[in-house]
């Protein structure tokens, strides 16, 4: 089962079905984007026969930047579509990184390319895939895209596709490596899930390079749908979709939900055509959930979890999010093409209801990073991607995520989940704010320690806290230490920095401090 | 991606839901199937701990079938359902070519064992599975399903998880192997399509042993559907069903919705509660698929087209049953999963409305035929599953059937579809019935032979058959010879039996004659 079956199916069975909608009106088929596919993938052979050559695109989300992802991969290439916010330093890396021979670009990127030819000696080849005239040294998208088209280079399941960067923040960025099957699973894996809904028009407005944007675009695809690939989240851009397009059905981060809500001169009704919302990337916070339920009492919710490694995983349908079974601060159930499990920290699965890290089998797994084999070793060992993320799974296979993996504290055998103390502390009336983290502690490796702000004229001491958890949570979980503050670390997003908190404990010894 | 997924994914996240009803309104949660399971894996490991024993099943569709199928398959064995409608001679064929050691037996079939037993020096230990006392020499199913529940033995998705007879009525039938992944393929295909509809409750009246009858069985299952098992196809059990146990969903071969609705009393109102019609395994008449239509005017049809060696790999969906732009005579359009070509005899692809064999590829294709690697070398030439039906596939990948390639003509370097030539024939105004063969030709190998019974008083020559055909058809394919009859040899279903055509003029040479 391959990735590029998507190109054979559509055009098999659903040439005369549009594939694409522009915002400005422009229709693609299904024959005509197959055909414009096996063109780019021509285009490509040509201009760099080596068939070690990976093939990267810089751009905002587009038409051709559908054309040129699946045709890399059809001609046998590996695909791998960049990071948008990344800087040239960043960009340079993960093409020397990934053998990126060839670079696609739009007119946005264009200005970006003399740096990272300066930095990334491997680039070979830009390819300009933008409106305006080709910028000087490079290649002129429109002979690529219609150069000779040609049938699939030979690929097996196995077969590296795509590779896709996760992180970059702290660090040096990873590069996930996908293979045919595995993009594929994850596309059947949505479909058994029945979303997108068949013959729903889909607005991508979820960029191409994360896997909530060429995740649920593959998934449509090869549910023959329609797709209207927006280059930038805009309410403004939105309307003009749902009014003027037909745009029917939408996949946004939680974030994008509260601008489009919040936007100058919104009118639910101008959004009335939308049916299908799927969200996820980022915790859903409540209330915003309940306003786009009020705003839009007609539209069926979809949360879906997955991440860079394993694709588009578990799904909350939108009979979970109403009536008295709701669980909206649920992840979601697995799909039937993957197998989700709560473990302990040795690898064995916990039971029901307990907290453990949240790991992923089955065909959608990545292969590996890229040229990091410990890391792989790492993330997959016993077969499974762990996640990183903390949660519990229900009698139901219904998984609610609570903590990352790293925010975990090790004290003597046990494993203390920080947001279990955390909403214990947080219980106490004179706390305000509160963090729990691990710090250094010669008799238990590491001790739990509770940081708090207090509520103005309160008082608390560590006694006094321990007392109040111990009424809440197993004494081993209670905090051994307390810090107060006066103010806590915070993002600009609003979250406590945790790292800020353990930085001093942990200076000169080996935690890892992110 | 293994068919043991369906097990573990039912119990990890549909635990409460209903996998079964019986007629009797047992009900059976995915949890208590998969325990159940489970311990049919654990009894049979008791019971024959030598891997390599396949167990086989020979009974009535029933909810401890399903439970024995997968549990068998959950504890590393090969599952061997038995066509119920065979011989004792059949059946003990089968058993030594697949090894079955461990057969499952219901009330139903228990008087069998005896004869079967004599002739399969194989077969080790019967297991009775029905509701009356266990025959002496047979061991108690209620032991093996109540032994201690085992973890899935270790499996691939190439490992063969069943084998499936196909043929039978000339010469010895054929073990069709297919494995844990292209089981879970012709699964995941049903979903990717939509059918059967998710949270539908499906009556299950196709038998088991049929790829119509487990194929669409483990889609629903996979799906969290409802399975009711019909131990027979009955006018009046379908219609408890449906009344008595909410089925809203069925799937039927053509000849049993006929069945239906010719039962006495029959009440269209009576079966108001079915949603969608599934069928297939046979050609629909047009005008019994005209009067389901009429009958049960709010019902999804899907037709559904496959074959043992393929499993599910194509739908007509109901859209495409009703208006202007309805293909009632077409099989359907693959499924994502699956890829289906027209080819020529040389394995070269068609062009879309060109006639040729139906040629299946993908992930649902059989590995092979159980110790025939010279049919499966012929059958899986190039990759490919060749269907021996001849179609066309038109511009939007719909497949129209119009014959058995076996019934082609090859005649100089050209085929000759006999169905297209019958079309001809069948215009001319003497014709009242007509059939077209090849028969042995010095000069082409095969030449055209059409086969006529003339309306009353009418007469026919040659001459004037070719001038007539060639009006319509290229002249290589207008008849060469003519044979006038009385009457044309009919099957019980009345379809022309046309081996019995060709047999006297093939005596003594090599043409197949079946």
């Amino acid at each position: 089962m391959l990735i590029n079956r998507i190109i054979g199916y559509a055009c098999d069975v659903n040439p005369g079905l549009p594939a694409f909608v522009g915002l400005d009106g422009v229709e693609v088929s299904y024959a005509q984007f197959g055909e414009a596919t096996r063109r780019v993938a021509g285009g490509v052979a040509a201009l760099e026969p080596r068939a070690g050559a990976s093939v990267g695109i810089l751009a905002l989300n587009s038409i051709p930047y559908l054309e040129v992802f699946l045709g890399a991969m059809w001609g046998g290439r590996v695909a791998v579509p960049l990071n948008i916010r990344w800087s040239g330093r960043e960009l340079a890396y993960a093409i020397e990184d990934a053998g990126i021979e060839v670079l696609f670009v739009d007119d946005q990127f264009a200005p970006l390319v003399e740096q990272i030819r300066a930095l990334a000696p491997r680039l070979r080849q830009v390819v300009h895939m933008g409106v305006r005239p080709t910028p000087p040294g490079m290649v002129d998208g429109a002979g690529v895209r219609s150069a000779e088209p040609i049938d699939p280079v030979p690929v097996t399941a196995d077969t590296v596709a795509a590779v896709v960067y996760t992180g970059g923040t702290t660090g040096f960025p990873k590069g996930v490596m996908h293979t045919q099957g595995s993009l594929l699973a994850s596309a059947a894996n949505c479909l058994c899930f029945g979303s997108p809904a068949k013959g729903s028009r889909y607005l991508l407005a979820v960029p191409l390079f994360h896997v909530g944007g060429y995740g649920l675009a593959f998934a449509q695809l090869l549910n023959g749908g329609t797709l209207v690939p927006l280059p930038m989240f805009r309410p403004d851009l939105v309307r003009t979709a749902v009014l003027q397009r037909g745009v029917d059905s939408i996949g946004l981060v939680p974030t994008m939900l509260g601008m489009l809500m919040d936007a100058p001169g919104f009118a639910a009704v101008d959004y009335a055509g939308i049916r299908a919302f799927a969200y996820g990337a980022s915790p859903m916070p409540l209330p915003l959930l309940r306003r786009v339920m009020e705003t839009f009492p007609h539209a069926q919710l979809t949360q879906v979890y997955g991440m860079t490694e394993v694709g588009v995983a578990t799904m909350l349908p939108d009979h979970w999010h109403r009536g008295p079974q709701a669980r909206v601060t649920a992840a979601g159930q697995p799909g039937p093409l993957y197998k989700v499990r709560i473990e302990d920290p040795d690898g064995r699965e916990l039971p029901r209801g307990q907290l453990g890290e949240v790991v992923f089998y089955g065909p959608g797994v990545m292969k590996g990073y890229l040229n990091k084999p410990e890391a792989t070793a790492e993330a997959l060992r016993g077969g499974g991607m762990h996640s990183g993320d903390a949660g519990i799974m229900d009698e139901d296979g219904v998984i609610t995520l609570l903590d990352r993996i790293k925010d975990m504290i090790v004290t003597g055998a046990e494993n203390v989940y920080s947001v279990e103390v955390e909403n214990a502390v947080a219980k106490h009336p004179a706390v305000a704010m509160c963090a729990v983290i691990g710090i250094p502690d010669e008799k238990f490796g590491e001790g739990v320690h509770a940081v708090a702000v207090l509520k103005p004229g309160a008082a608390l001491t560590i006694d006094e806290l321990r007392a109040h958890c111990a009424t809440l949570i197993a004494g081993y979980k209670c905090p051994r230490s307390l810090e107060l503050r006066d103010a806590m670390p915070l993002s600009a997003m609003g979250k406590i920095l945790k790292a800020d908190l353990r930085a001093p404990h942990w200076a000169g010894r080996g935690r890892r401090l992110n």
